[in-house]
């Protein structure tokens, strides 16, 4: 269950981050004394991981309680209250650092995504996540994603078949690699092809592959791609997509863009645990 | 032994990225196909994580070679090759994308690290890094900020003691907090205070306190700060660090500066693994 | 990895045969005795799981060696030795059991799978498995679906997604289903929808489902089916299949039958170890 | 405890199960939605596993509520509503799979067991298990061994002692392996031996063994060691036993059958979770 | 988490003495049984780890109630009631041996360490434990420490920089050794350095060593040492240290006193758990 | 698997004594740096656990090589080496303290059990440990009191039946609660009464219990005890044995003498790692 996968994980990381308790806290704060506290937006964003965030605190005290102001997905603006906390004091102080860790990073990819989907609203391109993610977090980053407005990406290698120039090249061509595959995998199991050029995306199709990546193709080529195919396949575009390009590439008619920064160069949200308004 | 926890967490990353195996290397690439593969900088920076890139193939097969072109903590070139890896092809695809999500951000890490310590080089001031680091990533992002020129503020809440407001409020003053956590701290601790003002600093001086987090001061009132205490204590200044400040605040004579970008706002360096060159 | 997960499986399978050690063997068996065993074939059937026999054993020992007469999925008859063993008489005592639980097993799935692949190979069905597995042992039982000449189903419920009756009810219907899951699923998914009759085999049809489970049809309406289908969709025909009905099922041209029997109701086959032949 | 080791195992097959979640109930089936379901024998047998099945759903969600209408060891006749289940619908079909893959597999055993005991009702013969179970779910099936009226062998080759012909070689004699052994195990631990003849069996006896199997034997030989033991030792019989030849093995006057099939090859009995009645 | 970790180790221990439940009171007391019972001091010493013993029982059934008649750290006379527990007799007979074990040995070591502490109460002497602690254990032998008085050394080798006699060698003096070590270190780290005599002594204060631990010494170097350091660091005396020798050692004036035999050598105090009273 | 448990006991204990590495020898022993070490018996006694040391160093390095001088249950004089190790100084360095904190621990319990086995040479008693053991150390614990020379008591609770006082009451007597429990357990394990009277013993030896403890008894009424067993059943003396009184209890004709203190109370044996000789 990824219930038990995210438990495992949020208890690994307050073992990482207090193994033997908070020196501190332990001793100076009062097993008995409360506190509120206000997560704020120091900055405009899309708001992610809430729901991780109170799991930090659970995890640490069940008694601990909250005040939704926000929910994921929404949009903050600078100074917003997103939730407000009560409870023990030792308890706040104890999960404050991975509760932030986790909703300042996940808001910042879903800020990140927003901004690549608003670019291309006007179509009906879906942006989606990569496996460039940071390792034993990629559960986080990737919801985040989903969170910003984006979609995701296989999961992982045993998910989905991605098939690559080394593979191709192993095969004898893509035909070849598309056939053989088949024989092996589950019905249930897509299969993706990467190309580089046309004639390569040809290929593919004639191989009934399900989903054909555009690999750092121009926009004309990216056109004539789209011509070709027909909706025969669906068609992912991919390659250093920035803000700026990912416009131009989704005018081209495909369906998909692909875009590895919006989990291995996200900036983390400015937020931060007030104890006083 | 770190060894063991480094181990434990790459494992697990592998089985995040390939749970059941990779569905496409699996069944195309001849077991026996031996590849040479090159790790590429796309861009210039700071190499960060090479061992834990060989252990991430070795984890997987370990009759994989390499041949070092550049070491840890030394500077690429665009272009520049940082190792060849040579063995079953097999092995190299599927370790290729946890070992270039590790580097990729290790060399992040480090290559905005040596920035700011470049410019503070003039200076004796150490850049730190914080407890904003991603969860369950903090051992590899620690170690890249170390091969990045920095240091390491504490590892995590067990380690050392940071008297923060809500503290000093609970205890009564500044004396009060540190007078009673020496009665339950071992000799071997360090206690750390944070100050906003001047005042603050006499009091946590005057309590023998062995760091002093100066928060979010203003330029003149650090030149102060550095005066008043007349090297009794360590002098950490910190809040919003930027390359643009670093410098005015390394020159009013703090000892440590620490820098919470380092690891919660890097982008990953762009490496690839290339097949052919 | 798989690697790493089966690697797992099978030292937890150790652990609870022999949690502290073979209070036989460990005093009566001579720690440099050795010995040369036989693993032997006592009735006909599908050879399947000889690797991890041998994990089973260099898991205890790494100086066991092997020789090989027989590869997993290949027949054996009657009398047949499989695979010769030796090394020290301790350490292949203490995996026996294991290793036999295990082989015995996968080579009775394998051997039932084989009949059913016998049965359709007429016809270009697919044998495939499903679900109904020992708990935490699916991965040695799927694999052994694969040696006997049979194909997977999707592995557990994170796979692909499969819209049964109580989605559907809850959707308002098969066109609402399928549609309101594309908003949230990876273009990298498959849509399965399980159908009962006609009326809803063609809603699935135009909800462009990529597979379509016909469930517990008569042998005419799967016949209707497919006329219907047009190929449109990969037809799965499931429901009580037996080695009696399975060649009537593929005769009426679906392209896949899945058959629970073959991992929740299997025999082992008799293998044993003899030391003496 | 017991209570630990399969509350892991539970969990380790959710996770096997639905590692990310169910895609299809995640995002078809509404949060709030309740449903009513029926566990329904569809076949006759004795059920085993009720409290595991209970377990499954309470680890997924512990808001779903039970009315039970059987027991665990009792029989079901065809159609017979075991328990009946309500909540969240998202939790019973999350849980379903693995619900049934253990009731059915456990009550296979149970009602197989059961057929067994019913065999030898006549006598005072014990009906045991052996260790061929599946790996890392024989807590599971031992434990059906018994609703079904059988009894557990050892539980593994930590828990008492079996001296084979393998020992006994090794030994150089029946007698020095009981006096060899004797010198290292605890006194709370009991002694098996395995006979072939009735000169060993004579060997086994003078050396005090507690437990002799009758390994193999004819029936004559049996009654022979059955007059010559006269109670000084516990009797088991072993060795390819079926329903068949298991009367008159027990009407030899042997105290202990012990059958392998019990867990190496049942059949899973047909039990179905239904949401209409 | 402290809390995550002694959950963790305390389940390990409950499995190492039940791993498939306790077979005698399984099947001999009746689950709805209830009994009452009182732990007694049956000689007196300083209490410790009662909060473990509950956890012990509330890992086992969490319907548990108890009456608290001592404080953990307070004395206990013979004879004296400890707490009482009411609640299934099934639980408390599985819990009874695993809370003993920790509560025999927790109050041995409190109950040795207050006879170190009243020794030297009239100096301001510290008496601290090492880290010759039992193997998986040592949470709870540290808590102990404090329980009775005592305070902690560092927790582990990764804690506190401690240089000894390799150290010293391989570095080339304890000038170098402090120097280069500081170029590596967090600077909330403190640096203890362990001493033979005056002359290594003057070094490591003129290294600004924070600690110097004084190996062996003879009375009259410790006399000298004191005055030498004139509080310039703490001077922490170690070496064999045994309740008759601890006094003359803290009148020289010494800061700490670590004293290995707190942990390494203590006798389990003797409380038992009686049903009657 | 033993091997398995232990190993992961010595890697948990490696990561207690050393999460992060090593702080001071990571930064001042240069990675070549080789040293040569001797074990040292600072005191007399038998030694245990050596096997356990070395396991303890080759999961740190396994390039490390020893050189045996004495043997696991040998008794060493003071001042003698009980084995060389060599190899890199940084390796021997971090794992010195486990491997101290092992090799002592066990030694102590092994002479302490010596020295009750030679007062009782005399008879054929075996001394035999109890349950009374530090939590996750027994597997160490048990094998150091075989190691001393004498025998272990059952490992835990689901092992062996002990019938105490609670469950003779909740069976209605002695002879209930015997056959109570034989229609549950396998045939394969022992069941042991606890009595504190001639009476209760009369009663078990008709129950015909396996082994029957004489719990707290007096010389007198042992003596009487073994007199009216006559061989029928094991006999064990038990309760607060010290080396004064376990004579005359041997004398007394009993079979068994179980004692605590060997695992409650014991001291470490003084050993230490010399790197001169």
């Amino acid at each position: 269950m990824k219930e038990l996968l995210v438990k495992h994980l949020i208890e690994q990381a307050l073992i990482e981050d207090m193994p033997f308790g908070d020196v501190t806290t332990d001793y100076l704060i009062d097993k008995d004394d409360i506190s509120k506290g206000y997560f704020i937006a120091k900055e405009p964003g899309v708001i992610a991981g809430i729901h991780y965030l109170l799991q930090v605190f659970f995890t640490i005290d069940n008694t601990i309680s909250f005040f939704h102001h926000l929910e994921d997905g929404h949009q903050a603006n600078e100074g917003d209250c997103i939730l407000e906390i009560e409870g023990k004091t030792k308890s706040i102080l104890k999960g404050e650092r991975l509760a932030l860790n986790i909703i300042q990073r996940m808001s910042g990819i879903a800020t990140l995504t927003h901004q690549f989907v608003e670019k291309v609203k006007h179509t009906d391109v879906k942006i989606v996540d990569t496996r460039k993610t940071t390792p034993n977090f990629r559960i986080f980053e990737k919801e985040a994603v989903r969170l910003g407005g984006g979609y995701n990406h296989r999961y992982n290698l045993s998910d989905a078949v991605l098939i690559k120039d080394n593979h191709i090249e192993a095969s004898g061509g893509i035909k070849q690699a598309v056939n053989l595959i088949r024989q092996y995998i589950p019905h249930t199991t897509k299969i993706e092809v990467e190309v580089e050029n046309l004639d390569m995306l040809k290929e593919a199709l004639d191989a009934k592959a399900d989903i054909i990546m555009l690999d750092n193709m121009s926009l004309n080529m990216m056109k004539e791609a789209v011509k070709m195919t027909k909706k025969q396949a669906i068609l992912e575009a991919s390659g250093n997509m920035t803000l700026d390009r990912v416009v131009e590439v989704a005018n081209c008619g495909v369906d998909i863009i692909s875009v590895g920064a919006l989990t291995h160069s996200y900036r983390s949200l400015d937020i931060s645990l007030r104890f006083k308004i």
